[in-house]
């Protein structure tokens, strides 16, 4: 009973600003990013954790500093007050208050976060943003869990296929924090100065130290003083530089956390992986809950495409800062329209001794983590793809097998023949599909098998099918291929034909996303 | 610098009302099911389509009768005004209708929908839960897509080892609606006559009359009438009588939808899956948006655990309905405390051919699907593999190795050997755990191994490290057993021998949820 007089329909027919669909072959590499990383996780014993997409209000508040004002609310509709998440670590800690006897943990986390910031949809900054979190909590042995979690970085990492095009800057709050008080600074002005101090893979040491001195009332000598240390990046080189630094040795949190690194350095070592870190004294990381060591990565994209003041200097975009010092509104990235750059960092991370406290100061737990950006990966992985397999379509889905018939005059279509051969196939767990015509013709069974791009046709005759007897053909063979009319099977053999031939043929190809991932693996 | 007066904290540790924090064996043994019924999709040719958490708010409007009241709706802070996703088939036509160049598409996903119901946590029953979607979008020929997703329904029960333990009801809006006119409802009294019929599967034709006649004021004559029709279940037998009913087959509706139920049969025969179905005539399903076929699976949880007045009835509860006609602040079902019965459908779904013209009239699409409630699945599931394999604990991680050392006096802890070793087995892809501790105690890495499940103990002893040897050990083996101190391996051999030893475990062993899903399956 259809309506005659249809009220007008006037949708906005759009996602909310910051978000998008995700589709198509675009949802299935970031389906295998996920199984990359998640993989990787449970290799290290991790167990899964998913907590619900809102939190009490009361949870979330006080946790983020001046970030609090990006916190998306649910509305009061009766009940409780409730706000989206804004990453996955509070609700871990809040998890492990609530659970008191867990008392050490692996826990991973994969899923979406809400920040109401300026989106920039095609570098990947999104106001809903996939975050895959893997933490340890517990009270351990100093710097174990730390050093393992910087394994699991590279393990992420190296799996992607980023084998040498990703760098992790490490350093240590406490190193931080005696270098500032061995060069002077005032203790309430440690944290401000430290935050102008993060700015550095940004801006040129002279902005800096402009804003440290005019902006945040810093002495100009102690600002020259900080200089000396802030620029220097290294490896033990630097830490054996810094541990025969007579004033740093004399300050407690310095030598603490200098001790701290040359430990997990040794670590690192045995864990094979010590080659792929840099220790950057100008790392600060911008959340206050970090106490220990803290660390980011980053890639060749994640500098921006601007012509730095500073070349020397490695400039890194940090999420969610640009816009809010820029303000206005700003729908999208201005400088470049290159997805590969200015995505910021990849992964970053620290230890957070203090936060379970927050929750209930008698289950004080100690945590180590680090969050993977997905959407972020996802962009610099897809045009990695496309700059280098260019000639291959991305796949959307995975079917191996489109079942098919032919006939001439008075041919029936063979539907539930069809139907009954990918049932065997089904059966046998082979991803097949067919026509949902009665009596689709061959070359549009032929042209649908292609844009899917699935890679085998089966083909039901009449005469043949009477026999028992089915044709497999390999799609996309040359012409005078021995194979190109496709070669006749016993219908009872058909599963495991098929099955072989998709095996044989994966071995060889790069037509779909996963093995296009495994080669940059390989290629790397 | 920890302060002294910290302010009190008096957090409300808890997660929002109907929500809950998944981890542990839960939510890998929920993790198995999802990729058990991704398999399945991806079979058949789905491709993922992910959207946003929340749709602006103009979007959901309009779509879901009087539980609209239902929604979450977000905070308006300047900007959009946005409500959380309700379910995921609405927003799937919003995507169609924004992509007008895909005619057509097999889709599925996986992911949370949010209703402000009351919730009964222990039934599975939560204002958070999942929702696994697969639709065929696309104009076909009749009855091809609706059988395959019938199918699909049967293939997921079957991996999910449910064999003989679930029933697909079906049945078809077109037969209702001309069973109704046949019997002589007035056409405005159509839908609200078929919504009592829908409660036929909780409460006896007595009632459901009484609420025909005393609140919807039909004649009693016609409601007499229409019980000779709906209280009629059957296969092909039924369909057969029906067909052969002149007053029903001179109706234009009912004979449109007799035959395409016909043609169905042919196909789910076709498909070998016919034998799973039950033709119901009293199945309605609530959303006025079905056209077409309609189904449900119930299982043996489904019913509550009432005695029911009309123990011939099949007692089904809907979800949502109950709490609405009882009101009150009602936190929990109070019939029952098992939490496998009583959880309603499992799955259910149907044809809607003018949902995604709602959003764009050009671009009317018919639509077809299924929607798995995979939470209320998890509920039995697990009850199952408890009372099956009580004995066994269920496991929270999948590590196979955990990497111990031991020494006399003077022992350091071999911690960076440890390491080491940890590295060679993740380097192979093997998983591997070891303690924290720089010098810990053999029985307390016993113990840790233990609790965690780990099949396997990889242990290092200073001399015969210094030969290149290392001891695997298998865990749990009783006194006597040849291999019980364990065998020697030599270090470069030993991801290999791990491997192989995990490999040939898993053939034997029930001792996590994947393995007795599995079991499951072979058991039924």
């Amino acid at each position: 009973m259809p309506k005659e007089k249809e009220s007008k329909v006037s949708f906005n027919l759009k996602t909310p600003k910051g978000t998008k669909d995700w589709s198509g072959s675009d949802a299935l590499l970031r389906d295998r990013i996920f199984t990359t990383i998640a993989d990787v996780f449970k290799r290290h014993g991790g167990t899964a954790l998913d907590t619900p997409v809102f939190e009490l209000r009361e949870i979330l508040a006080g946790k983020y500093g001046e970030d609090s004002k990006l916190i998306y609310d649910l509305q009061d509709q009766g009940g409780e007050i409730c706000s989206l998440r804004y990453d996955l670590t509070v609700p871990f800690a809040r998890w492990l208050a609530m659970n008191p006897d867990v008392r050490s943990m692996k826990r991973y986390h994969i899923a979406k976060v809400y920040r109401r910031d300026q989106p920039a949809v095609s570098k990947g900054r999104m106001r809903e943003f996939y975050q895959c979190d893997f933490d340890i909590a517990g009270t351990f042995d100093p710097m174990v869990p730390d050093a393992e979690i910087l394994r699991i970085v590279t393990e992420v990492f190296e799996e992607l296929g980023w084998n040498g095009r990703y760098n992790i800057k490490i350093n240590h709050r406490k190193i931080l924090d005696g270098v500032f008080q061995v060069c002077g600074v005032p203790e309430e002005k440690i944290r401000p100065i430290s935050s102008a101090v993060d700015k550095l893979d940004k801006m040129p040491w002279a902005d800096v130290r402009k804003e440290m001195v005019d902006e945040k009332g810093l002495d100009g000598a102690v600002a020259d003083k900080i200089e000396t240390y802030v620029v220097k990046k290294g490896g033990r080189d630097l830490l054996d530089i810094l541990l025969k630094d007579e004033a740093l040795m004399a300050n407690e949190s310095a030598k603490a956390g200098l001790e701290d690194m040359s430990l997990l350095m040794d670590y690192l070592e045995a864990f094979g992986v010590l080659d792929k870190m840099s220790f950057d004294m100008s790392l600060a990381r911008g959340l206050d809950y970090y106490t220990g060591v803290i660390y980011e990565v980053v890639t060749e994209g994640s500098a921006p495409a601007v012509s730095s003041s500073a070349p020397e200097a490695q400039v890194v975009q940090k999420s969610g800062k640009k816009s809010k010092s820029k303000g206005g509104n700003l729908e999208d990235d201005d400088r470049s329209n290159d997805p590969t750059l200015g995505v910021g960092s990849v992964a970053a991370g620290g230890r957070y001794d203090n936060l379970v406290g927050m929750f209930l100061p008698k289950a004080q737990i100690p945590c180590v983590g680090v969050s993977f950006g997905v959407d972020r990966i996802f962009s610099i992985t897809k045009a990695r793809i496309e700059r280098e397999k260019s000639a291959e379509a991305l796949r959307s889905s995975e079917v191996d097998a489109y079942v098919m018939a032919f006939g001439g005059k008075g041919f029936t279509g063979m539907l539930k023949e069809r139907m009954s051969v990918c049932q065997t196939l089904w059966n046998a767990g082979v991803k097949a599909e067919f026509s949902y015509k009665v009596k689709p013709k061959l070359p549009q069974q032929f042209k649908a098998a292609e844009q899917a791009g699935v890679p085998f046709a089966i083909i039901l005759g009449e005469d043949e099918l009477a026999a028992g007897k089915v044709r497999v053909k390999e799609m996309g063979l040359e012409d005078g291929h021995p194979e190109k009319e496709g070669v006749l099977v016993d219908l009872a053999a058909l599963p495991a034909e098929v099955k072989a031939r998709v095996a044989k043929k994966q071995g060889e190809s790069v037509s779909d996303v996963t093995q296009q991932l495994d080669d940059l693996k390989v290629d790397a």
